[in-house]
């Protein structure tokens, strides 16, 4: 890294993007130098997170998350906002180029000065499954940003990591022929704040109105997320800007809510907390991997523990004292 | 323990029932010497293992759990087999005696020659949340029980816990006044394989019906869990042994279907991953208990995480290379 922490911290601070972009590789890199220099500046900017809206965004490929996402943007900055958006995406190596990658998407909210766009980052960190995009929105809310939207494909366990970084979460629905609550996937209906029906239009708002009362029942039938709040449907269009605004006063609604009820002070602590939890065992699984004897133990004893040759708690006891005594070099 | 390795197997094997609740102290033992010694029984057991059916029940307190299980083991007797009964419960600290504590409860099953009755173990296991249900279930499976039958209370996470430990999930439902799908556990619907609706008699017979139908609508919501099985509702009453046989047969065809798809043995494998994993970090979590001031350690850089004092990943590396500097004593 060319940079210094110092020349990086000021960057993020002045809101100078190409010196943001350049501290998001660096918390993204693997490379155990890179990773000292990250946890410095994460150290540093600390005192300037943790003031944006978090927001996530999931729908199905197609329901037009990308234009959702570049025309709030905009309504966002039009109310005086600053927006960053960031993807999460476990499985971008598969899918390359499926999220944030094509470059003539969200034309019109890159060029905005207030806007900054992050594509997604490359798949796996460290020994773990992880990302670091908890750590890049941390950037982000020292560099000023006040939303911070974070889109997921959907695939994998994507929702459950956005939902652990995230204030409030939303759900683009589009409506389609046949039954309109299959295909949904399992348990997004349990961590959806707010569902947008998107490409409503003239000719198929009576569906519309259809798929909204069988979302609203569906929605009877699953305890409330969040006390004294009933998940709403809003119906609407992003790429004609219909019912974007609906959205923008929801969010500031749920969000007061929180607020109120201390549930978004609460949320953020136990985030945190499984941060920390989950960077514990990154960087243990990292140590054990820079051993390449340790790593091939570990794949070895869970080969062993899923074949059932021994209990998979004697194959793990088995590693870990082979892990604990050679030592992570 | 004042029994032998050798003594406990043979005791296990041969179906002494005094040897088989010691080898299961033993397991649940957090003593590191019992710790090696259990390790030691696993291994030697292992042979024996994986041929038994293993059934998770759950339902909210009052939906007939006991009385159900006692009489669905009798009904799997009567038909030539034998069975266990264990309890997982991650709350029994609190909970104390509210599962399978009460010595009242399952007389009848627990006078079979061919049942096995073990009470929910205490909370919490080495360093993490967890338990040793999956090990007591290899003890019994050794043993030669074919049903294994886990009865949880509800709590927390414990539907998770024995969805990733068994083959199979029920869930009993009882109807009550007002919305009859209200206070259904968030998640509980997307786990289930067969739902039972319990205490149905002529005079809630029509109530039981509508309830059914609810229970089906709301299912359609989701999707199905098990390819080519739709969740079955059944009707009956575990106290009358009405229904009880169609859970029974319900039981052997989605068994069936599993091992046709290849899901029965794919599950399994995946159940054995996901408990190698997680013994690696209980075992490692255990291992810096040893060492009070790396649990001080743990403790400390937690609360810091969660006060944002530094980034959590900042705190978790702090952490980890405080505990692999120091090492396990």
């Amino acid at each position: 890294m060319k940079f210094s922490t110092e020349d990086l911290i000021e960057g993020i601070r002045s809101g100078n993007k190409r010196l943001i972009a350049k501290a998001i590789t660096l918390v993204e890199s693997k490379k155990a130098e890179h990773r000292q220099q990250a946890e410095e500046l994460l150290k540093e900017i600390m005192p300037f997170t943790g003031k944006s809206i978090r927001v996530g965004v999931t729908g199905v490929p197609g329901a037009g998350k990308s234009t959702f996402i570049e025309n709030f943007g905009r309504l966002a900055i039009a109310n005086g906002k600053k927006v960053a958006v960031l993807a999460i995406d476990p499985s971008s190596a598969i899918n390359k180029g499926s999220i944030l990658g094509d470059k003539t998407r969200m034309e019109e909210l890159a060029r905005e000065e207030n806007a900054f766009i992050r594509p997604s980052p490359s798949s796996g960190f460290l020994g773990g499954v992880a990302n670091t995009t908890f750590e890049t929105m941390m950037i982000c809310e020292a560099a000023g940003y006040d939303y911070i939207l974070i889109e997921t494909v959907g695939v994998g366990q994507s929702e459950v990591l956005v939902a652990d970084i995230t204030d409030i979460f939303l759900f683009l629905k589009i409506i389609g022929g046949g039954d309109e609550l299959q295909g949904i996937k399992r348990g997004i209906m349990e961590m959806v704040d707010i569902i947008f029906i998107n490409k409503v239009e003239e000719s198929n708002l009576q569906k519309a109105k259809t798929t909204k009362l069988e979302l609203k029942r569906a929605l009877d039938f699953i305890p409330a997320k969040e006390k004294g709040w009933k998940v709403p449907v809003l119906l609407g269009s992003a790429l004609y800007n219909e019912g974007l605004s609906d959205v923008y006063s929801t969010i500031d609604e749920f969000i007061s809510l929180k607020k109120k009820t201390g549930s978004f002070e609460g949320v953020r602590v136990q985030q945190a907390e499984k941060r920390f939890e989950y960077w514990v065992q990154e960087y243990i699984l990292s140590m054990m991997k820079k051993n390449n004897s340790v790593e091939e133990a570990y794949i070895q004893h869970k080969k062993n523990a899923s074949a059932m040759v021994f209990n998979p708690s004697t194959e793990a006891k088995l590693f870990v004292e082979k892990f604990l005594s050679k030592g992570p070099d």
